[in-house]
């Protein structure tokens, strides 16, 4: 970058906002950021430029766009389709938040807490739960991900069934505009009825309406029980029927439900150390989590199943550590799938009356087309999101497999489409699904999108070649 | 308007799309729609036009905006803020959208209903009843307003601290643009991450960015057992604690938790006949409600709290009709005041923890200004949303209390602000708060506003008069 010395005149202009230290150029430096975690995106940049806070955030953002530079907004870079990788032209600034790291404020009594977008989701976890509270997000990259990746891309989880997406656990956010301009519109409120509602414009915008500085969050309070069970059930329509019957009964306390096909389960079993089948086998189970319910009161709901035959086995944890592995078998279906080789994935959702229909109708086009390829379908039955993942052929090669990857895509999408479905529930577009998604949004609705990307980004600098541009 | 051949044109247009008998221009047909249902608001149309499904309303738009003629969307016309009252120039169409006011579906798997803009609030909420579901959006005219303006104004109620305001019981939108064009973004999702969730950026808009035409909206589990108490504390951080206390112990099953002051009870037992106090006087009480907690698990709390004191009386309602009777107390503090004579009103918000302080700093600040005002508080404490209502000194006249209005609303406003609060809650903004919101929002969020009201609406023909406009 040493030969346009514009460019070294950003970097330089840079480092005076936020220190030398945290103006990243060598290529060493930057590598970790010009990739994602997976490997499958990498891009360059100019530099990378890690701000303290959040006056720095907008100084960087107004510098960047004097001098007609992309921005590119990081978080703890898992993206799952390549929303915080920058392109290969190498013009961009990289903007990694990770050093605002700080909690700003607990209100217990509001149930709130104020985060920098630094913050990684776990520790967001844990200082609530040092105050007695929940915060709800949870996901498998808790650990690395960080709130303003997660707020930027509307993050889903396990427990939306009962407390919501990253949006509806959100109040208020800060946001460093295209402009360079700060938005605060960090309150703790409830209720509030004085105009747009800006801040859902924000959330899930993947980094191309502003970066998200910092948000208000909601709390709950701590759930005292945890009961959870595993339960054998004979089709997807009676998961449908049995999340409704939990639902009428347990209302809010039910807090999980998770859908597992026999195919998923026996991946897990054949590649993880340790796994093994809690119930008899069946064509499908059930993990389903209830908080603050009488333990009592799912065993007699169980035992009621179990003599109605919904259920024709289950079992239930008697202890923290057996939820812990019934859980295990759940979230090592992906894990399991990648030992066992290549796969084509998918995060769709369909109304939850549908889910049944999608599978009848995927798994028998895809049977249709490509003979002998393995469904491994699993996920948050209890949103309509499912994680519908396909396996090669046992006797086919990788890339005859993956040479086949748009044509599988076609399929399910199209019948995710037909059933008025969402062909990205809870990971966001980014690059991956950026041609993909105009094939299935109107062209009003397309159009509307970018009608405002412009409107408050004339320029096109925020995070260019995310989320659909113009057709 | 006959004297203007232009705007006959348009009428004629108009009636070519509705039929002549849905647009109506005499004065005795037009009256109801021109002013707001407590007569503070008086405007003028050249006509009022009911289209009867969503071509209609599109088609309407386009004849409009060809006309260069502004257009205000109507529902039930319920609004407290003159939201949905043409201006006086008389140049205005008033789109009615009563007449389309069909349920369209009900999915009870996937716990949503579909219905037109027009529909009243309380034929959703049978309609979910029947199905054996709640609606839980409840308010005061809920058998007037439709839900297009409860979409438009996000109304909450007194079921937010369960379920949320209507925003958050919306999954989809179906909107006339001010293009003219539809976007149909009815889906009845729980999770769908493809791109700026647009239903936000419409609900809660006033009707400035288009009419919603159809909405998918959530259904729950229908209560089984509800269970009301009213209980008598000593002060606002008494209410707060014992909000915390409740959540803890009942999580999602606490429904509603509503604060009474003395003041505001009396005005009841005096105004309204049959009104009876259910437990000995007390400077502060609180309306708590219950769904499907066990009633003794209610009752055992409540004596937990007598032991503890912080609870110094209270009484189970031991039916339905004494729990009606005891949200009557609740309900009619508004009648009670209107009947005792003028008041100034506010519909505010602050975080849940700073309720106690809002109310010291308010009365303090009030008592000072105008000795022997008094003040006439109660609200929705759970969601930090008070009715801050102000009642004239005994001995002073009407005008000259309410030439006092604006350095009244100066002090709450004032407060509220001070404390990071909101001065709508639930009401919105429309022509009342137009210009008093301008003192307290920035204007970085004024400008995104109306940058957003641009891009969608170039020519300003949406609802004008509503909301900020440009500083």
């Amino acid at each position: 970058m040493t030969s346009t010395p514009k460019l070294s005149d950003l970097a330089g202009q840079l480092a005076d906002i936020v220190g030398a230290a945290n103006v990243l150029v060598d290529a060493a430096d930057t590598a970790p950021f010009l990739s994602d975690w997976r490997g499958r995106y990498r891009g360059a940049a100019q530099c990378v430029v890690r701000p303290g806070n959040t006056g720095e955030v907008a100084a960087v953002v107004r510098a960047c766009v004097e001098a007609g530079v992309p921005i590119v907004p990081q978080g703890g870079n898992t993206s799952l389709c390549g929303a915080a990788t920058p392109d290969a032209t190498g013009r961009a600034v990289v903007v990694s938040l990770g050093r605002m790291n700080r909690i700003l404020a607990l209100d217990a009594q509001n149930n709130t807490i104020t985060v920098e977008a630094g913050c990684q989701l776990a520790a967001i976890q844990e200082a609530a739960q040092a105050a007695d509270r929940l915060f709800p997000l949870a996901l498998a990259s808790e650990g690395t991900c960080q709130i303003g990746g997660n707020l930027s891309t509307n993050a889903g989880g396990v427990q939306v069934l009962r407390y919501g997406n990253t949006r509806e656990l959100t109040l208020g956010l800060q946001v460093v505009l295209p402009s360079g301009e700060v938005w605060d519109g960090l309150r703790g409120l409830r209720k509030d009825n004085t105009g747009y509602d800006l801040k859902h414009l924000f959330i899930g915008a993947e980094g191309t309406l502003g970066i998200i500085t910092a948000a208000v969050l909601k709390l709950y309070p701590l759930p005292k029980t945890l009961t959870t069970c595993w339960l054998n059930i004979a089709s997807p329509a009676a998961a449908v029927e049995l999340l409704n019957q939990a639902k009428s009964r347990f209302d809010a306390q039910l807090t999980a439900f998770e859908l597992v096909s026999e195919p998923s389960l026996a991946l897990v079993q054949q590649h993880i150390p340790g796994a093994s089948r809690p119930t008899a086998s069946s064509p499908w189970y059930l993990l389903a989590e209830f908080a603050d319910a009488e333990p009592a009161a799912v065993e007699y709901w169980l035992g009621e199943r179990l003599a109605d035959g919904s259920v024709s086995d289950g079992v239930l944890a008697a202890s923290a550590a057996q939820a812990k592995k019934l859980w295990a078998l759940r979230e090592n279906i992906s894990e399991a799938q990648k030992i066992e080789g290549v796969s084509i994935k998918h995060d769709i959702a369909v109304p939850v009356s549908r889910i049944p229909e999608f599978l009848a109708r995927a798994d028998a086009a895809l049977a249709a087309a490509f003979p002998g390829i393995r469904v491994v379908a699993f996920g948050h039955v209890g949103d309509g999101n499912l994680h519908y993942n396909l396996s090669k052929p046992d006797a086919q090669d990788n890339a005859l497999f993956l040479a086949c990857q748009a044509e599988v895509n076609r399929i399910v999408h199209d019948t995710v489409h037909a059933l008025n479905g969402s062909i990205s529930a809870e990971h966001g577009i980014g690059q991956l699904k950026r041609e993909e998604i105009l094939r299935y949004k109107s062209a009003t609705e397309i159009d509307l999108m970018q009608t405002i990307r412009t409107a408050l980004d004339p320029r096109g600098l925020m995070n260019p070649g995310k989320l659909p541009g113009p057709r």
